[in-house]
């Protein structure tokens, strides 16, 4: 992530791949105040055994497009949300890359969705990584079914979110 | 693809694909139009061996996201430029996927990076893919630098694109 | 509804549709975590006699689409607001269908216009709707002139919302 | 219709229509511009035994709004797109409808569906209106499989959009 | 204005105009709720001898235009701040009035600004509501400059808002 | 007008108001090129027995509150259609002027519906001007209800603008 | 800045300054309330030695733009966030300025970054600057990586802000 | 500039650089292509005495900021217009920077006005260049004032742009 700010966000990615069994580390380096890092840490990826780098940030958000500038793992980025502009800048400044050079663009403040997408990535290459993303599948259904059950019964006057 | 009317731009991730040796297909599924056959081509797509889906689709753009509701594949989604709203709405439509599906959204009309993004994630099962996408990437950066050797040769007032 | 915590939204048009005597039920089927349920919903419908559907639904709001893909029956779209774009997203997602397959879309969180919508398209079949619904449009004249005349007879520095 | 410039949209909603097999009358009637003549057509409506209105038009549209406000027939809106804002203005100014009064937004110069929308309501009361629809449905989807499987047979590089 | 809960904005017309010494009255018309008092109200508004009308309303927001179709005085419109899109869609479907149907719009939520027009508007024909407008003006810039010397003089570190 | 470049839309401006019998001068001032000459004319019209002063400008377009500031007299905005933004830049830069400085801002090359504004408020102080208002409000209702007319004989489809 | 509600946002340029060691000055000076003082000073800057003039201004905002148009300087804009549209309006009322008077634009709110802006505008001129440019830079760096460390090593469950 | 295809924009930069008499020189760089040497390029550029570097590029256009990450000189960011989003995204990918990273935007496809700031910049350490700033100031006057004399003259029907 590009700040220490981004934490209460990017956290999240970090959640759910523990949950699906898929190791990771989390990292502060900035496009901007530390570029030098930004490309070592990318230059280095592939080669110490990455799969897949998830970078978030808010405003001009560039941090997703300088790592995927250097290395050839698929890179998935998180446009953070802004006070001014509620992330439309942060969507738009990761989105748009360049022809050449694509980054995986989620929601904004998707970061548990970046967390799933990388793990269906790793998965390409891990069956055991595709169970788990085909087990929380069916627990995000039952988990709907569940409730769309209680609501049925209940009512919807009498319902409570759990 | 949603439409046939796609193909203008869709067909520049098959071209990419085919460039980096990764075996594609290219299908025609309206999610609104011939939704039984997005389902079943979703359902049966892990099992086919299939590793990832690019869709592309304009305007209330559900393609990828049904796709994704579908298979627990990573799936890509190509924004198709629209008349009116230039494609916003298609990149609004797909990229602000509610949490717990996610889909790898690229640029408006950006095909192509869909296509090596494609190969990205297939890279991560396979090396000789990885060594495909690190050659593409070096062409590009060639690319750049003869033009840019070129133009700084010759002047910027003599310069003419190859 | 796409998800119980669209409920706060939605139940507007329940609490409408009950005024106006329009029998109605409330179900959360999402496009995205229980795409099959939403599926056999929308291909059930007309059998089941129902006459429309209300789909609300916030961010890549695909729910309308997915019920319209699959059932003859008109469907209204409820745009739900979202925490980042305020529900521009969902708007975009929802109206901009394809040719084809139309959807009846209303304002952002606009619940209640879509349970009166629900109720005016009812009353094309139903002539005691129509009655209901005419006299629903009558009882908002009336209450915004009562309204105007205490405004105009108070003087507004003396005017409390009642 | 709210201007004669309009036509070249609108007349996709009485072309389908009269596929359908639904009466249709073609009408310009102007908000602004004649706005005693929208008053009177809106409140003769439902007497005249029309269902629905359609109504499009372009900029600040006001024209659906205004027929709403006279008539409880279920009125459809078509925002019509604008040379500046590309019809973004039109379909704020439509689907942001208050409390009380909604008319049914479809997607920018949406007239096509706007007519097909139409028909789904009329069919609420005429089965054999509903036949239409359901047997428009299944020529779209007809249409999109013939087509998939031209482009599965002769491969993307050949083929021709019919 | 369209309802009684654009009064909080809307009293800043009055107290504006009550401070420059123009007439005025303040009234609650709705476009979509009470379409036929809104059109009386337009259409007696000359020969009852107003100068002008502001009209503040918010999203789909019609007064303002519903007012000019019917009156030759010239009509200030005042797009009230909403909830979700934050007032661009009341802005749009204010200013973006086809030709011949003019509205003079100012800032969102700017009732302030359109007393202060409509007292230009009116000091077209009374000598008295000029001057009122230029001392007015007079008194905004020493306003200014009182600020201005008194943060000069104390410094920023020292300065407060009075 | 700030630059000869914006003639083609702000003549529509004279022209109106010619029909309309209001004498007028059209003049080139840029707030950013020529700001001397824009304080200038600002501060002289009022001396020069001008009524109202409309601005036409594009961008970062600044010249309606340039103007306004220097004079008590209303000022109409013109907010003209840029090639990026196509205008949107162009609509907020003059409608969202802070508090005390109005500008009555029309649409988006909406120089036709300045000239009309500018007549209905010298309307206000000339009884000749309001009844040249009456007249062309009429004609503007007779050419509507004449197109109408028209394509109700003839059936939309043998319809030809005229 | 245009107004001393600015002072909040604004007052970071000057801290900024006074840590770079550039002297600076604070004043308030409205484009539109104080537009002869704004002449003034704008056309005085040089004379008295300015190098740079920093900008602040919310909605149509016109003060950079004025300056800029009376002064050789380089003069940057502060887009300061609005209550409707969120800094949108200030920003595009900035950056969109016409060919041959430029602004240089920053970040809505982005009053620290002008001030460094300014800075490193001073430092073409002054070597002393450009050290302390440097040095900032450098903290800069050093903070983030400062955290990095922190959070490698302690674990982001762990991690505080500091 | 980040592409070739940039330099129909960008050149104009250049051009008026030459006029102004400020040495300049062109280059292509890529901060997703070519990423190491827009690295090289921007830490090299303080010790090569370059006084300002200027950044053209569209879409997710991090060019800009990438070299202001690895320089202590001012950078200028020109938005490049993009095919779906006009600039837009071009616009918020440069000028959203975070703190302590300031680059000065200018309007979209601004080169021209880039290439004046950076002169006015340059400007700071060279009194000839202020010379020259002044000196095009005052010919953009003249320019303005001397179309508007022809006009003025002419009249509007008969003024032909030269």
């Amino acid at each position: 992530m590009g700040s220490d700010s981004d934490l209460g966000v990017m956290k999240d990615a970090a959640i759910i791949l523990d949950e699906l069994g898929v190791g990771n580390e989390v990292r502060v380096i900035s496009a901007h105040r530390t570029p030098a890092q930004a490309a070592e840490y990318a230059q280095a990826a592939e080669g110490r055994g990455l799969n897949v780098v998830i970078a978030g940030a808010g405003g001009a958000a560039h941090l997703a497009g300088v790592i995927a500038a250097f290395t050839p793992l698929p890179v998935i980025a998180v446009p953070v949300k802004t006070p001014s502009l509620q992330g439309l800048d942060s969507l738009l400044a990761m989105v748009q890359m360049p022809s050449g050079v694509p980054v995986a663009t989620v929601a904004i403040d998707g970061a548990k969705n970046a967390g799933i997408l990388a793990a269906q990535i790793v998965a390409v290459g891990d069956p055991e990584v595709r169970q788990q993303v085909v087990a929380y599948k069916k627990s995000l259904e039952d988990s709907v079914l569940q409730k769309a059950g209680r609501l049925e019964r209940d009512g919807w006057e009498n319902y409570r979110k759990s």
